[in-house]
């Protein structure tokens, strides 16, 4: 008798580059949010793309049982996480290794264009205005990274590729990382802010206005971690007094932004639809990571980028 | 009887910050465009800041003597030389050492802006749209940087820090240098030309449309040189052919570019008034560093940067 073929279902609503490797090796089915809690009792493994939904911390609790892996092409895995599924034997893995150098990549394009003040040159070709303008160098300047997993270190040696003194800060102090204590001190001196944590109960509403208030006047803050790790009005009650010079975000605490949010129109704030990780190649490397875990978890080797459930993160090195 | 102060004649029209060391040591003489032929007689040394004048060449053939020394507070001395100038025996000088960096930057900006797809994003804010876009990873993609000196080995040596594979052209080929033979080759396969070289009779008008028509259909094509490097309505036909995928001048033809010209308004291509080199510190820096080479100067010592007046740049390294 042959083993079973195991059941992947996949939460996403465009079709996935590169799992067509898997066939005859999985049964492949696809799944809307809607359709997830009647879904899930049948599936071996879940995988998640649609990582911008919430499908799967609402249809966890329900009945029956549930996959023994659960695999979201994303860093963060707080979009997923629930008291129910922290609780079970379900093994959750991210996708880690995917994301690190585009991430680093869009913090250099938005440091660099705002060094070089970049949305102003384009303002002025529109206005066919001639103007030169002085800028900043960004070689000297200082960043404070807060995040000290793959993605922050990442940002980190890119910056100082770009001789931009720059300290990482993570939740406890280790060799080049400094602890939340040296945080204020870093925040103060720094010319660039860059939230790169992921999102935890130590970690929501961490950037606010107390926050703010320690930065330069001529200071940027940067998100590319998760939306609710800054407490948004406060962001736009600094940038409208000047508390610090200018701002960009690349998540938000509800999204999408709506038409209507004020934060389409905060002076000196660049809004990003979440594209820092999103390259070219972004699905692809993803199908293909994907693949290859489920190699190995059909082999029955252990997983890598396992999360810690009550942490909300892949811990270590 | 105490040496005879020299007379340093000062072309520009803003007031130059760090020249105040040299009081008492020079005579320092304020001139415009119009006032330079009549003053050039009395001066011993001429500083030249306002290096988008032709001044200094419409000047030069003039009657009486000439300064001994000409420095001028740029990289490139297009703008200066002229045949009686190069037949003379006045040193000319010019600021290397001041611009790489900052170029270096700018050339970065503006390749991880075009990568990330930034001024899209500054369009759908302006537009309250919420568009999720898959942007270029910029590590592993290949920059082709055409000039060899200070100023291109420091664009080279930034790209690579961001992981691009680049390949650096000059005059004549030595190690780590393509010679222009393989000029066509490198640009056939570059992701990223850039124009880095100084303005001389061998490079006027080389990016031309054959050039272009060599590069690739999604390559981009920056130049922080100088303007007549390029054919500019060869690029502009090359954009509208779709040739090429965008492109970014630093630097034009005729500056300022007048407000009726059709560049301002190509589709894919990004006008930057001349500031590559421009920062903060830009102005000082260039004033620390003539009131160095004054030092040497007056001292009789060997000026640095010295200028091959041939060639039309200072060779070597």
């Amino acid at each position: 008798m042959p083993t079973p073929v195991p059941t992947v279902l996949v939460l996403d609503a465009e079709p996935l580059p590169r799992l067509g490797r898997l066939t005859g090796r999985a049964r492949i089915v696809h799944t809307d949010a809607a359709g997830l809690a009647e879904r899930l009792p049948s599936a071996d493994v879940l995988l998640v793309w649609d990582f911008t939904s919430h499908a799967v911390r609402e249809a966890w609790p329900g009945v029956g049982p549930r996959p023994r892996w659960v695999h979201t092409a994303s860093a963060g895995v707080d979009h997923l996480m629930c008291p129910s599924l922290a609780a079970s034997g379900t093994v959750v893995t991210n996708a880690r290794g995917i994301f690190e150098q585009p991430v680093a990549e869009y913090v250099a394009a938005l440091v660099l264009a705002i060094a070089k003040d970049l949305p102003r040159t384009l303002d002025l070709q529109r206005e066919r205005t001639w103007r030169h303008r002085e800028t900043r160098r960004l070689a000297g300047t200082r960043a404070c990274v807060v995040g000290s997993g793959p993605i922050g270190r990442t940002i980190a040696r890119t910056l100082k590729a770009l001789d931009v003194t720059t300290a990482l800060v993570g939740r406890v102090p280790r060799t080049g990382i400094h602890g939340p204590g040296d945080l204020d001190r870093l925040m103060s001196r720094a010319d660039w802010v860059i939230a790169a944590a992921p999102l935890t109960e130590q970690t929501r509403g961490m950037f606010d206005i107390r926050c703010f208030g320690v930065m330069q006047p001529s200071a940027h803050f940067i998100n590319v971690g998760r939306g609710p790790l800054v407490v948004e009005e406060a962001l736009a009650e600094a940038l409208a007094k000047r508390w610090i010079a200018g701002a960009a975000l690349d998540v938000f605490v509800e999204e999408p932004l709506a038409p209507g949010s004020p934060l389409w129109r905060v002076p000196g704030l660049i809004v990003c639809p979440p594209q820092s990780g999103g390259t070219g190649g972004g699905r692809a490397e993803n199908g293909v990571q994907f693949v290859e875990m489920f190699e190995r978890w059909a082999a029955g080797r252990p997983l890598v980028n396992v999360v810690d459930k009550q942490r909300g993160y892949v811990p270590g090195r």
